[in-house]
């Protein structure tokens, strides 16, 4: 998916540096097959019944929502070296996906954190936000990624 | 599906209140199937190139892990009143979900925030544990739920 961009490794990371996703368009259908499956919840699979819920509407899980944004990730955003590998993070959803909102990803990497114990990778986190077409975050997702180093082959750096 | 148990509000519920889910269990075909959807990484598609991978065999997508958990949630764990209505909160993935691993939530709630701005509501804190069949922690998400309050239909609490 990421064939067209070189691997990223720590090494090649700087905070404050930006990237952008593809799109995924979202419908009724997704939403329902996703709640059907995960999230079998009134306001997630009916439009009639979701009326008389907490959202008004129908709308799609939070958790389809991070779905998404994963896979938008994975195809387009950010073509780390190994995978984009995460050891959780930091999740919020500012208001819901709905149906036929297109959302990508506008990421930055707001820390870089080498490890003493693992000297052959180092901890990346960044701030995903999740937008919709009218520009406003329907998800943030502040996450720590397990990213590989270039320096692992250097026996200066293995030494150090 | 939760039918069998009354409804929890806001006013129900107690810091230190435990849940127990069902269980679930994953197996490889429900991984890719997953996976080719949201995370079409080597490392959760096949088990052969996963070996060569950060998790030397096939594991499951960490938002697999979580839209599980959201689906034993809203079938069995905690019946609250209006549905399972997350804010979001911190994610982390302590190990990976293996195929024929069989996943329950062990469920807490830690804090209990009355919202002064609406009186028909309340922030309630759980903490989440998804456990795997050798008693080991998967993932763990300290989530804040959206809960309604009994005290909505009463005069007195709406003057509070």
């Amino acid at each position: 998916m990421t064939s067209t961009n070189p691997s990223l490794y720590f090494d090649d990371l700087e905070v404050g540096q930006q990237f952008k996703t593809h799109t995924h368009q979202i419908d009724e259908k997704q939403i329902v097959a996703f709640a059907s499956q995960f999230d079998p919840q009134p306001f997630h699979l009916d439009a009639e019944a979701a009326k008389g819920s907490f959202f008004g509407a129908l709308v799609a899980s939070g958790w389809h929502t991070a779905a998404i944004s994963m896979r938008l990730l994975v195809d387009s955003g950010f073509p780390i070296a190994g995978g984009v590998i995460g050891a959780g993070g930091e999740i919020t959803w500012p208001r819901p996906t709905l149906p036929g909102d297109t959302l990508h990803i506008e990421g930055e990497v707001v820390e870089l954190r080498p490890l003493r114990s693992r000297p052959d990778r180092g901890i990346v986190v960044v701030r995903n936000a999740t937008m919709n077409q009218r520009g406003e975050p329907v998800q943030v997702l502040v996450t720590k990624l397990v990213v590989p180093r270039r320096t692992t082959a250097s026996p200066e750096a293995s030494n150090a």
